[in-house]
């Protein structure tokens, strides 16, 4: 995984700072928080915090304490230990698009399937600047809707190694989903001593945490299965139009659910979430890799490093209908500030296009080209007598060229980075090929890479568990 | 103009600045500048220099105490008093590309022309973000080679009221953008007062400055015009393959170029001057938005400020062929981190394509959004109580939306930056629309700023006495 050893780019002052400290502490205490769940508006009561209905008042010292549990960096194991991460410090992890219903495939737009979900996972395997295919790459539409997380699940355990996320629609999914990691890395002391699943629990915001999702925290916490706590703000509609406010409310939502995730299982991992754009305020349409969200999202890393939390934020998002100039300049605008950031664990990496309703094939090989370009550009240089090549000046003089020199023959294969996409053609050579441009280019490497694919082994015993596995809950669910 | 007022991104540490600096001492010291000017190598012996041929050895305290004597910042009166520019400290002006000898017009390549020059000059006037048509904006190849000079200065002066670049392919073309500055300024103490154009002066690297550029550094300097020194560095041809050493090499360029310029005229205004990009080691091919290149953009930043020069870099840089995804992300790829840098002076900043060969009237529209996007992310949140809009979460209640709240209507006519090329529209309303990608929407925009191009007025005095100086210039020169 990528370790981002450049320095945080950080814009918060320290009055600044403490406004938006004393910001999110109000509206704890005077607005509250809404947990939609009895489980957790008593767990707060019995620690001492005032409920009325399912408002919960939170004394901002308490929520510190909670936060305070929380880890400040973790492992979570892939079933192939090369592909494991670490969530926290400078480390840094990508996964796919997640939650598209629709897909996109040269110029065909059309519902996501089950042969899409698998063609996703397999890519997100196949590309290694992803360390994750995430959870719902696209909505595999034509399963069953009460049974298709344990296809999903089942597809990212066996066509990937890599680290997986966990379904939350339901209690009773985030239960089927922590069975089969049972399954799949040998039981539930295993999985509880090292997570092996990340899972995303969004707060309905402004302030409102709703239950099915909560029932989804309560399983992955009690299981030790680390969760991201998101407030969801496109700024305008689930937020005051304000990057501050957006900023102290995103502080309330996070801490107040990881707050929750700690009285459930002191001591869980958790992540600070933050998914922050803002609408169009003419037409209400989401925007995406706009100034707004990219400040929003610098100002989101100090804050999570403030209160000691890895945080997740960024991805290459857009609302670019295709994979065009728009999609490669808006999904950089996210993407260079998620660096700036530092953030540790950054959803939607790859394939992300139109507000992230559909899933784009040359889209994820664009992102991907992005990341990789990016994990270069995030790695200090080494500064030495050797790289300042005093020698080759010598050996060129003036107005020469370095193409011939000693210090480049023992560097030029690895000294720069080689893009697998961009191209760099001369105009008659691009023309000889195809006048193709980037998108038609990223169709040709994504089918490439499909035919290419390998999948990664698995114990034949564990593989035939997980079927039948998904074979007799889908009888059970009626599916 | 715009101001940068947000945190510069600094990634060398003290000790790699040290390194730096040892290294471009022993380059000038040992290896020594070529300057291929009597004129040139005479004002450095005649300085205490040790001159062997056309290369001068020089004493890093010399240079550094020539370097001293150039301004930190300084201004350049526009003809429009609103569009002068200051340049240094936290400012930023933005020019055109400069130099591209084709153009591309929707799927048309072909040679610029005078009329094409035309268009992009009324279009850098039309662009309220660009603060310069720049110079070359393309060549207009139609017309004689020996007066085209005369040609470019007169559209710059009267089709645009702004900050215009000079010749500099000869020390007689400089006299003549002088000649014509004077009419269009009052005479040669106005200009002196306060300059009037920036001129370009590559570095023909490694290590030597050719004698044309060197003609026409005389002229500008002594005019007190300023000038950009800037070696000119693709990685791998031009300098050795490190950063590192593509650095100290830029700094042993630059500075020298510099204080040929103090010894020509002390105290006239300099730009440090970069151009750094890597080549394709298994092509040769010129690549940009390279990761090499923002990280030597943001080394350039630094070092510029560790000498108390303003700067140039930057631009919106691209190999792409075609103003797609490739052209969109490898132009944010230099135009963030030349903000992040808080480069002063910005060529290149929009229409460059195909490596600069290729000057695009979509890719001009892509790059003006870019550079709108950024001047709003690059300036700094407004943080205080009714930013944080606690009153808006009192109106709005938990899980409620925010568009009808006070603190909203107050603001929604200005809160977001509103693109005027991005796209957010919902895919039914999009294909209702055309299905029109971002080039195409761009191709329409230049379009119609074209026909809505109001001319900016001119005494017509003036207008006469710079139009009878090019007939008659023109004449002498045999055009």
């Amino acid at each position: 995984m990528f370790v981002n050893r450049m320095p945080r780019y950080e814009i918060l002052s320290p009055d600044a700072m403490a406004l938006l400290d004393a910001g999110w502490r109000r509206l704890v205490t005077e607005i509250g928080v809404e947990f939609m769940s009895e489980r957790a508006t008593a767990l707060f009561a019995a620690a001492g915090q005032r409920v009325e209905g399912h408002t919960v008042f939170l004394d901002p010292e308490f929520v510190l304490e909670q936060v305070a549990r929380a880890p400040r960096g973790f492992d979570v194991q892939a079933r192939n230990p090369q592909h494991s991460i670490h969530l926290g410090g400078d480390s840094m992890a990508f996964g796919a698009v997640y939650g598209p219903p629709f897909v996109r495939e040269g110029d065909t737009r059309r519902d996501g399937t089950m042969a899409d979900y698998e063609r996703f996972a397999r890519l997100s395997q196949s590309f290694s600047v992803l360390d994750s295919a995430g959870g719902v790459v696209c909505e595999p539409n034509d399963t069953p809707l009460d049974s298709r997380h344990l296809d999903m699940t089942l597809a990212l355990m066996t066509l990937t190694d890599k680290v997986f996320m966990g379904n939350v629609v339901s209690g009773e999914n985030a239960r089927d989903v922590i069975a089969m990691s049972e399954i799949l890395f040998g039981g539930r002391e295993a999985i509880e001593a090292t997570p092996v699943s990340i899972s995303l629990v969004n707060c309905n915001s402004p302030l409102r945490w709703d239950d099915r999702m909560l029932d989804a925290l309560f399983e992955y916490a009690a299981a030790a299965q680390p969760v991201v706590l998101t407030p969801f703000i496109l700024m305008g509609a689930m937020s005051p139009v304000t990057v501050p406010a957006a900023l102290v409310q995103q502080i309330a939502e996070a801490l107040s659910g990881i707050a929750l995730a700690q009285l459930i299982r002191p001591g869980c991992p958790v992540v600070f979430g933050s998914f922050l754009s803002n609408i169009d305020m003419q037409s209400g349409s989401p925007t995406f890799g706009t100034p707004e969200s990219g400040v929003g999202l610098l100002c989101t890393g100090q804050i999570a490093r403030h209160f000691g939390l890895p945080f997740r934020t960024g991805g290459g998002l857009t609302s670019s209908q295709v994979p065009d100039a728009q999609a490669g300049y808006e999904a950089l605008m996210t993407l260079l500030p998620t660096f700036l950031a530092g953030a540790n664990w950054v959803m939607h990496s790859a394939g992300w296009l139109e507000g992230g309703l559909v899933a784009g094939y040359e889209k994820l090989v664009i992102d991907c080209q992005l990341l990789e370009m990016l994990q270069h550009e995030f790695t200090p240089l080494e500064i030495d007598e050797a790289s300042l090549a005093f020698d080759a000046h010598a050996e060129v003089g003036h107005g020469g060229h370095f193409l011939g020199a000693m210090h480049t023959m023992e560097r030029f294969r690895t000294c720069f980075y080689r893009p697998f996409l961009s191209s760099s053609e001369n105009y008659e050579r691009w023309v000889r090929n195809g006048s193709q441009d980037t998108a038609e280019r990223a169709g040709t490497i994504w089918r490439q890479r499909l035919e290419e694919y390998e999948q990664p082994p698995l114990d034949e015993a564990v593989r035939a568990e997980l079927e039948e596995f998904v074979v007799r809950r889908r009888r059970e669910l009626g599916d």
